[in-house]
């Protein structure tokens, strides 16, 4: 499909600097822009880009001023990364618009179907299962009895679903994710017998987890992920852990059982934290550290393994460092000490 | 279904006190209970809620002493978690009593199937596999060619299984699971050329493996997991390992080429091994660690990366956290011994 | 099947010493060699076991000095490991032979499909894909649409590759592995909305992935594998991350986004690299650590988290170890320092 400079102003609400004509069937970077493409400048660092650039329209700040000529055509609008942001979303939409039921899944006869799903093949709906209206439901999916997934949501090929999992309105689920998988509690002292995994998972509106994360079941109750929770791949939470609204995990996250982790938390990328812990709302987790005590103040930043406050653990690390002049100038210290008590005797 | 007090007591062997002829339909934690569940109370940091809780049965220990009336229906028990333990088992049995060979399945001629087994949609086993009896297959597995499944094992949905594997009697392995892919070898002094992995995996009786695992055959001989193994989700074992009996990971450990690993052991989160090292009977090893040596004495807690032993890896922590402090205290004693010094001159 | 030393030493380049009728029919370690196995002696620190072996056959290198005599047949090369590799990938190539399009796969009208190759059941190739010769599509594969296969690649069970990748030939991908789901990426300023993920996943000729990786597309642009590159299991791969040449990554390794790495470096398990980075070529790192910052210098070692030059991290991990006695004997000196000032009143 060609998009001319106007349709796209207007459907940004910009204003155009140039030629209004041009048309263009494709997004690329600026520094990589090519002819019949847009392209969006918002980092200052890639300024000098524009000046050269051979996109055929760029979208820049209202704010932004020129300091050379250019040729492309620009189209000015409030914030440039929203707008690109919004133009690639309108552009996935048309991508990702898969409807119908394929003839090659199955579909339990006690399930419950929304209007407009669209049910890839190989995919796999259990007994009693309800899905919503604008549910996209992948190849090779499976969604185990009594599931519930809420309207608008899309879960891409191969997501498992286990029974009794709950799932809210608008969430994305990337491939290889797992959803409701027992818990991990046995009994080392009763002959390692397993506890039974009788609760569920339940996800609420506008969650977006990665691909290949393992979300256990509650042993009883429900594991959960509040409104607007974002996961990253690889991601392992445990059985009756709370997530938070609007907490985002990098990739490679682990929480252990029973951990209630607060609103607004950013955990980077291999964070661990152990169970039976309360998280502080807005709290932030350094790369690989590892959270072993409860945080009860909110807007703290962690770090290490053990965790302790960041900015005490980058100077406690920058000491660690130079722990070997720090042994030297003991060494010598003493060294120096001896001879004094030499003198002294 | 509605189980009353009289007949649950008669399950567990237990004894009740107050109304008898109560019913209840499901399982509920104390603080949560709610009309017409039954609940338990093993943990006393939990009794306050059985005065209070709206459960219809409470499972309580034999030897807990009431201090307050209670309104709910109370069923004496030895061992008050045990006997909810048992009770989710039962519950589980019925949830999970999948039986019949679907017709969207795919099993080849050549496999050998035993009695009532489950086999779901779009599930696959090759050629020459020998399935046990109640094996429960669930849909979009695949099992390779000879690959041998035990009885009473489960595979949930979409679990994959490489040709040759061998998999022991009443396991449970959970979605998204890989069993026998490659081990990672190459040659990178010879073009990168990879080196053919044709061994196998055996995994024994009894044991349990959690979502999104992956676990590599052997290059020649096997990779073994030993009876009782448990393995929480994201786990990764690498060629030729062996695990011993009823050893457990948490979430997201990673075990390197050729290691062996004892009996008992407990590792927590995000704990690596590096290959070809020998793991003593009953090692604990705390959550982040990284095992780069062999440990021989058994029972041994080990703590860090590179781990050592774990009292001394804590006192260790506690100084670098006061690493500040021990320098400002060396900055003062040089200073003073410089004083001292100038004093002598 | 079963060989004579004859036809192995033919196909080896090998040369006979014994027995040259012997057959055999499997491979096998030299310390678990059977009759009717051939192994092989590389590693000196097995050659004890050649003396006893019952293996039929060992493969060993032309220039190794028998000490005691052998009843077991030697085929003499030039290099025992590499000639026995040749064998496990002749071994290999006739066990993952599969051809033929399943009439349970779903490949799409509009797709595209080599020559020889093959489709397993419930395999699904979306709309304008294009597949290569001789590729291998195991059950339950997901090809999305317009990606493109090239010949002689093998995607196992389950692998699930979404809309736009394009993979090069000769590669494998192990099962469970995800390969262009969307890149992490939010504005947390802006209502957590999500922004589109459009760009692609590149892999080029000869890469090998392990089971249950995840490889993001690009925001815009491509995330790219360059030619070579090896990974072991459950990796995670960022949004417009680019690995160079024969890079190898051991299991749980993470790279965030728009970080690019070098060619021929080599990172061992649970390594993390943060985002917009540039690893040098050549570079090092040792398991579970974190790199920070961006690596000019090729060849370099790091260590840490954050890491720095492993030998020197080595170096303050020791004196880590012992901080214990560096605080006592801070603590001795400021005692004799006070003993000493006291004197001096």
């Amino acid at each position: 499909m060609q998009y001319s400079a106007t349709q796209i102003a207007g459907l940004l609400n910009g204003t155009i600097e140039g030629n209004a004509e041009v048309t263009v069937s494709k997004l690329s970077k600026i520094e990589e822009g090519v002819p019949g493409s847009i392209s969006f400048l918002s980092n200052p660092h890639y300024t000098q880009y524009l000046y050269g650039t051979q996109a055929s329209v760029v979208i820049i700040n209202r704010s932004f001023v020129l300091t050379a000529p250019v040729t492309t055509t620009l189209i000015r609008v409030e914030s440039a990364e929203n707008a690109f942001a919004q133009l690639l979303e309108m552009y996935n939409q048309v991508k990702l618009n898969k409807k119908g039921i394929s003839k090659l899944s199955f579909i339990s006869e006690s399930a419950t179907i929304g209007n407009d799903i669209y049910a890839g093949e190989f995919s796999f709906v259990g007994e009693n299962a309800t899905i919503g209206n604008n549910v996209k439901i992948y190849p090779q999916v499976y969604i185990g009895d009594n599931a519930v997934i809420g309207d608008n949501t899309t879960l891409f090929a191969g997501v498992k679903i286990y029974s009794e999992t709950s799932i809210g309105k608008n969430c994305i689920i990337h491939s290889g994710t797992v959803i409701g998988s027992d818990g991990f509690r046995f009994t080392p002292e009763n002959d390692n017998k397993k506890v039974a995994q009788i609760g569920n998972v339940v996800i609420e509106d506008d969650v977006e987890i990665g691909a290949n994360c393992a979300i256990d079941r509650a042993t009883l109750g429900s594991t959960i992920l509040r409104k607007g929770v974002k996961f990253d791949n690889l991601i392992h939470i445990a059985h009756n852990v709370e997530v938070g609204e609007n907490t985002y995990f990098a990739a490679h996250g682990v929480v252990a059982g029973s951990t209630r982790i607060g609103k607004n938390c950013m955990f980077s990328g291999q964070v661990g934290i152990i169970g039976h812990l309360n998280i502080a709302d807005n709290t932030i987790i350094t790369a690989q550290s590892g959270i072993s005590k409860s945080i009860t103040k909110k807007g703290e930043v962690y770090m290490g393994s053990p965790a302790f406050d960041a900015a005490k653990y980058r100077k406690a690390y920058i000491h660690f460092r130079n722990l070997d002049s720090l042994v030297q100038r003991v060494d010598k210290i003493e060294k120096l000490q001896k001879e004094i008590d030499l003198k002294e005797i």
